[in-house]
């Protein structure tokens, strides 16, 4: 089933999405928010899956689906851990300024702890306070866990999974440095996510879900043209199992907890640094990384970050080319 | 006024409690949860503050107040940002390993973001999961505000502090050096904290709240000794106010956002490193910084991080010796 939060009050409204994403049934009926089917999830899932199921078959009411209409389906979260499952993505950033990856990550996930209290919706704006920020995107796989307990190893984890979307990890490169600096990690460099219209249960990925990696590319057109298609099972150090193991080895997750993948990224075909789109690679998912790989080959940076006004597209397809969780479509204004 | 959550279901049961601790009367006719009121504060308070000078004339039904059947106030957060007003904490521990502290420290506050959707209740066990892990008490005061915009200035911060409690910021010192390491700042090395039984408004401070800090001592004992009576209104680098505004300037605070100050930690009367209270000073509110000074003095940690079976009381005390928040008061227990 596909699951969204319509905007109203500060947890949406929850409802039950079509697969083809045309249209939608109220559930609040079943559970007035997405929050509160993830509190008592064994009861709300099958009720909300009946749902699902008579949408399909045309047994209920049904209105339009508009995606500029949804929150993110968690429009408060207690809990968005992210990830860096692409080494990839960490080893152009380390290799750009002459540093090695340390063998520790390819075993031990890097993970941090971003802003959930507040999101933005999947057609919000990207409120920008200055450019020299350094405003970026990270295209992400994400993954809402039911109430899982401390110290759960990674194949148990992995039945804590119970909801799957994407995202847009906005951040702000030019405060990274000087924050990471201070030992403390991200903080003022990681302002509030984008998550997708819907989160869908792992059966609407058929065989696309496997080791809780999604297989199927991530799409990220920027400022209207075609930048990313990353592949979302390929090149993945740590699967989506995994990172929650990770996260709930010194606490519980609550239900509800967001767990990111950390920006999809891939290897060229050759085993280095990928290609543009452009040139017949499958591109990025953030604009740090080609400017990395600008940096290696050139000795500087070239595409700048993103400015007011540009735009942002991330979206998922299945095989088919139907979108699976609907489009992040952003732009950045000034505030 | 000062609120507590009783335990029930995933957020507590709002209570009004007496100023002297020993009452209460159920809330939930105003708001069912703290959360709740907080999200409509400007409605909410008042009817609270109403509630709470009928308990204080005995003008409603009241039941007898126990701390141990508190939560957390807030048992599920959205944010809990956790700051270093203390510096003094950072020079030991940096003084320790022979490094410097960078000046911007003084004036860019540490901030690091920890697990707010799992929190303990103040007389609950702390799960540990192996002693090497090297488990640590933080005593903290914090602020729990409304709906903060982003960009927020300091002074303007201020008036966005609804709420103050006291905290231990549970720390899990083994695991912190690999953690730090790898650049994305505190994960595994911080579990939930536990919170105060009751969280005040700061009328309920007098004077001792001024300039958004609490000029009063923090009342640490460990293993039934007294540890720490560091005073929370001396040698604070930044008040509660700046570090509200740092958490808020590229994100909005959702309501019931919980800032921390970080460890409260003075100097010694000669400007130095801080006595123990046995020796007549104020003593400290971890254990790391005692063994931080044993390493400065003599080469070695002596004092051992918590084991099994230790315990921790954390209180602040008016100037008549009354209990402000309650205690927090915490044993060690295997898991």
């Amino acid at each position: 089933m596909k699951l969204a939060s319509l905007k109203s009050g500060r947890d949406g409204h929850l409802v039950v999405v079509s697969k083809d994403l045309t249209r939608y049934s109220d559930a609040s009926h079943i559970a007035p928010t997405l929050q509160a089917a993830l509190d008592d999830w064994k009861v709300m899932a099958p009720k909300l899956q009946s749902l699902a199921q008579e949408i399909e078959v045309g047994s209920v009411p049904t209105e339009r689906f508009h995606e500029h209409d949804c929150a993110s389906p968690l429009p408060r979260a207690y809990q968005w851990a992210d990830g860096s499952a692409y080494i990839n993505h960490v080893e152009l950033v380390r290799k750009a300024r002459g540093a090695e990856v340390p063998e520790s990550f390819y075993s031990d996930p890097l993970m941090y702890q971003g802003v959930s209290g507040s999101t933005l919706g999947p057609r919000d704006p990207i409120p920008l306070g200055d450019t020299a920020w350094g405003c970026d995107m990270e295209a992400e796989v994400c993954v809402i866990t039911d109430d899982v307990p401390m110290g759960v190893s990674a194949s148990d984890a992995a039945d804590h999974i119970q909801l799957i979307l994407i995202c847009n990890d906005v951040s702000l490169r030019g405060l990274i440095p000087a924050e990471l600096a201070k030992g403390f990690g991200f903080f003022q460099s990681k302002p509030p996510c984008a998550f997708s219209p819907v989160a869908v249960t792992p059966d609407e990925l058929g065989d696309a879900w496997q080791d809780t990696l999604i297989h199927l590319p991530m799409h990220v057109d920027y400022r209207g043209e075609a930048f990313g298609r990353a592949e979302a099972g390929v090149d993945a150090t740590f699967n989506m199992a995994q990172l929650v193991a990770h996260a709930a080895k010194t606490r519980p997750l609550v239900a509800g907890s967001i767990i990111g993948s950390g920006t999809v990224s891939n290897k060229g075909a050759d085993g280095g640094a990928g290609k543009p789109v452009a040139e017949g690679g499958l591109g990025y998912s953030c604009i740090a990384e080609i400017r990395m790989i600008e940096k290696i080959a050139s000795g500087e940076f070239k595409t700048p970050f993103m400015d007011i006004g540009d735009t942002v597209r991330i979206e998922m397809l299945d095989k088919s080319g139907h979108s699976i969780f609907g489009a992040i479509e952003q732009e950045v204004v000034s505030v």
